[in-house]
């Protein structure tokens, strides 16, 4: 009944338009509509803070992390705390939301200046879709949030089993690189160090007998990993 | 009623002494008791995953984040996302909860190894507090974890505006250091770049016209700060 009522009152507003993509987009009518009208706005629209979209990016986040962190909990009950930590920051991570976000279409609703060319790398798109999930939150509480994230991000979007195996993807890449460019490569144990009742890794990466970046971790096989990504990304791999 | 079952059924536990514990700890008696027998049970006693609380800790670290993202959005609604971020960090960095978790004596319920030396440093009570949080929410949902801590947690442990303060403490604190060793100290500004739209500073910290650390953030002070930190930290000054 509630719900009927929203949507007849949608029906004649000024902004039908919008919750006709937003209804799309979320799987239910929205109820307050200027928590999303403020998810959407980026800062290079408006810069005062209380009208753009960063602090509900900061809420939107932080619920989306607790939401992963539960649906990684429940799925993976025999992984430890060190692999649900690195899948969870692969899924959350500004390159993976952002390319959901525009698969989502979030580019069409995103208010921003297209003039401005830095944005290009800020990921607008990834941060709005944390802004929309804070938005979610603040309109229909955390059960709602809970399934808007499982349904309509996770289960159609995010492939689980590909960003696990892209873990192991970053060493090889950096060496199938090295081998294309006559670079050699090699990792380097820095350092072992026990922090609490944990021992601590870190493996630089050396190119050419320069060292280039350095990577932590539990064990050599994830600081390889971190210090590879890192490389990768000052390398500009793709 | 349910809870008055939940109460006879405990009543005739072997568990009774723990029951009353966790019900003064938690304000309210808890339900399915496996799970908070597992969130105080340190990796130190027993190794296996699925018997010691890392997972929960995990679990309980991200739901915190969220309870106290959300608690930060409310009580400072004109404060910036990166204002945000940063007292959400003095709320729930290790020493801080390991801090509040010994007042509120978990350090009487935790299951962990007393002969194991390397403990001392790794905020073990504060993890268990952790993983607490995350039993909350298996056992009682949301809203209850969100109650739990702002009520028993937040409100009578944590003082924020303290905390607020701290910020810039950890400069004048070198300062001091300084001063009482005769050491110069100076603030140099390394890097101004653009990420996105945003500028980031990083500011290095120089003693006796050596450079000890860096830092980086979105404006000098902030820099600052974390580079001051840091230098704390590497001189051990308390």
């Amino acid at each position: 009944m509630r719900r009927f009522t929203t949507r007849i009152l949608h029906f004649f507003s000024p902004n039908k338009q919008l919750v006709l993509q937003l209804e799309h987009l979320l799987g239910y009518t929205p109820g307050h509509l200027p928590y999303y009208q403020l998810a959407l706005m980026h800062r290079s629209k408006i810069e005062e803070l209380a009208y753009n979209n960063e602090r509900l990016e900061f809420l939107g986040d932080a619920i989306l992390g607790s939401i992963v962190a539960e649906y990684l909990f429940k799925k993976y009950p025999y992984q430890s705390e060190g692999y649900m930590t690195e899948l969870r920051s692969k899924i959350v991570r500004r390159e993976t939301l952002n390319n959901v976000a525009m698969r989502m279409g979030l580019q069409k609703l995103v208010q921003y200046n297209q003039n401005d060319r830095g944005l290009s790398r800020s990921h607008i798109f990834g941060n709005a879709l944390e802004a929309l999930i804070g938005a979610v939150y603040l309109d229909k509480g955390f059960a709602k949030t809970r399934s808007f994230i499982l349904k309509q991000i996770i289960k159609p979007y995010i492939d689980i089993d590909t960003l696990e195996s892209t873990d192991t993807n970053y060493k090889n890449r950096l060496l199938s690189w090295a081998q294309k460019n006559s670079k050699t490569v090699s990792f380097d144990t820095l350092d072992e160090k026990i922090e609490g009742s944990r021992k601590i890794f870190t493996i630089a990466i050396v190119i050419d007998g320069q060292q280039l970046t350095t990577g932590a971790g539990y064990n050599k096989k994830e600081a390889g990993q971190v210090a590879a990504q890192k490389a990768i990304e000052q390398l500009h791999i793709s």
